[in-house]
């Protein structure tokens, strides 16, 4: 491990040409920063992409639950803090303050796993127990992700097959690009009525450029359940309460 | 205006979230930066989006011509540096050149219409007249962007309907969502196989959410012609020769 530093924090500023039709920064847009904040904390704690290489191993990002009282707005200057709040050899819980000025406006809970690289399965973290010691006692008030249960009536469901732009690094689809099929669910002048307050999102599979799914949706009242779901079962669940 | 600054420079690193299945920057995230770039230098002068608010008038990107010798790779640090090469009443060429170190990878031309935000249509921009001042000699050594003609022959269709994530801040959708409209028509094989050594795209009407659109393909030997069509006629053509 290269150095101890509990709290990595990101500042951006958010220009016209990054914004969505409510003038705000996009939720997939967000969910990218963070796996880019997480991904340069690890890499300073020397258990980033070239650190765990040498064990053939990789973060996945497992779960992401975002709380938000307002998005950064356009011309908007934001900090991403981010800290681990628990590490054991399975996962690790990392979490994340949003703030703008000294205005917290909101906070993010994520899991990651380590996969091996071949297997594509998870990977024994023991050897990185060291990173146990940069745990860190500060509180995230918002709650853990909740067990994501099967759709039990699908309101409505669209295909989708997955394309070259939704491949990343690891010739996965990208996380981002699921979160962009599930937004997707719903129009523009959904998001000019209503506000994101929480959005889960639990990974139980990976998809390939090719894959076919079906994106089911169930709402009820304010609270959406979408499930993407390949040939061989769930690929993510999804759960989205609108404001 | 605010102060002549004839270049603006920005530097990133390329981390591995942001990669796609070649572990490189994927030519819409690349496109991406050249808007934010352009945005952050009209911002330095003075015409970026809240100084040109104050003429009821905002900067629409219009055409864009890239030709690389290669992306930038995972884990890279790579620049972007612009100028402007020609600023008239009507329109305004901006240049970028691409670097990793001392290397020069990359050159990519841009045309930029000033528009009414009411009535959508060009705005006259005689009143940044100055801006000519910023001009400057400095060469862009990659052709022009070619006339796009029609598609004589249609070698294959797609049909899609843009959705909500596809929407920018002017709640049309967004520039990048058309490049990866285009670059979709190709799975992640064949980019591993052959490289885009230029990428043309020239815009010529809006669309919005819910607007559906056929994509048509051309493809003649290495050299691809791609035009998305809505009912109102052509929305944008571009051109791919691949390497």
């Amino acid at each position: 491990m290269s150095e101890i530093v509990k709290e990595h924090r990101h500042e951006y500023l958010l220009s016209v040409a990054e914004c969505n039709a409510q003038q705000e920064l996009p939720l997939t847009a967000f969910a990218q920063r963070v796996i880019a904040v997480a991904t340069e904390h690890a890499d300073i704690l020397g258990c980033g992409y070239t650190g765990m290489m040498k064990y053939n191993l990789a973060w996945v990002l497992s779960r992401l639950t975002i709380e938000m009282k307002r998005m950064p707005r356009a011309n908007e200057q934001f900090a991403l803090t981010t800290w681990i709040e628990n590490f054991n050899r399975h996962y690790s819980e990392r979490d994340f303050e949003v703030t703008v000025g000294d205005e917290v406006i909101g906070y993010v809970r994520t899991i990651w796993v380590a996969i091996n690289m071949e297997t594509r399965s998870p990977g024994d973290i023991s050897m990185l127990a060291e990173l146990a010691s940069t745990e860190h006692d500060r509180l995230c008030p918002i709650e853990k992700q909740g067990r994501m249960r099967p759709l039990t009536a699908v309101d409505r469901t669209e295909q989708y097959v997955f394309r070259s732009c939704d491949i990343d690094f690891n010739r996965h689809v990208n996380s981002i690009r699921y979160i962009e099929k599930v937004l997707n669910q719903w129009d523009v002048e959904h998001y000019d009525a209503y506000r994101i307050a929480r959005f889960e999102i639990a990974y139980q599979q990976e998809a390939h450029c090719g894959t076919c799914v079906d994106i089911n949706v169930a709402q009820v009242e304010n609270v959406a359940d979408v499930e993407i779901k390949g040939q061989n079962g769930v690929i993510c669940r999804s759960k989205i309460t609108f404001k």
